[in-house]
């Protein structure tokens, strides 16, 4: 079975965000092995800014990845649409090695230079979305791919 | 105050969607009236189509419409980004009668006749979305452009 991790800084901070993204993990089980790596909250104190928050993050994130194929999310200009990300997702599937890393950046994102070292960077939507409600969306994008693929029925 | 009215098809189906719905309409609060009217479903016997459904959908829509500027939701190809989106909502806040509706089709979207009918179709993502996980994104969208526009600071 193909394996999915995704990675990403600090817990879901709500309960629907936990039930959203259980919700599609459920629904993702019949397709691939997904796993979500919540990793610890980096302490905040004030001194530190947004780009000190940022690379200690990358530092951690860094250290979770299990595979050579990571691919990064960022709101860009250029995006997908639904059959594309299908056929992107049916590529990845065959040129990484069983496995791919998905890193989701906390609330200040991720640096150029981490993205940089990506296989690839994939944007959702032009629009930035809320690093907790882009991981249901995340999941549900590929549940939607993953059906798209195997010709299944899925509306909603 | 701004009103905004969100006409979708059905209930939130899950849990997660009231909980994700209700967070963002609370947060919403200190810009905007927001009131999501959920029509009650259309019944669905093996012998209606997509299309007869829809037709019947967009019947119930017209009915609950609160104002003369309608704006509904598509996918397409062309999206705006959230700075975008935020100086869009500051357009219609100006040009239209202080109150709005944004339209959300329902599993089998919006017809091509509807959408032209509306005052624009605002596109979230070139990805199609769940009409249930739509719901929170907008609302999500809708609140970092009303913070963009009165200059808050809002990560996430």
């Amino acid at each position: 079975m193909f394996h999915i991790n995704i990675i990403t800084p600090g817990k879901n901070k709500d309960g629907w965000v936990d039930d959203a993204v259980g919700h599609y993990l459920k629904l993702l089980q019949k397709y691939a092995a997904v796993k979500i790596d919540y990793l610890p909250d980096v302490k905040k104190p004030k001194s530190l800014t947004g780009t000190e928050i940022i690379a200690r993050e990358e530092k951690l994130i860094t250290k979770h990845l299990k595979s050579d194929y990571v691919i990064a999310l960022a709101d860009r200009d250029k995006s997908m649409d639904s059959p594309q990300f299908a056929k992107y997702l049916s590529e990845i599937m065959r040129l990484s090695n069983g496995s791919v890393d998905f890193v989701i950046g906390g609330a200040y994102g991720l640096s150029a230079a981490f993205l940089k070292d990506c296989r690839a960077v994939l944007s959702l939507s032009p629009m930035t979305m809320s690093h907790q409600l882009i991981r249901p969306v995340l999941l549900e994008q590929l549940y939607r791919g993953f059906s798209i693929l195997s010709g299944t029925k899925y509306h909603k």
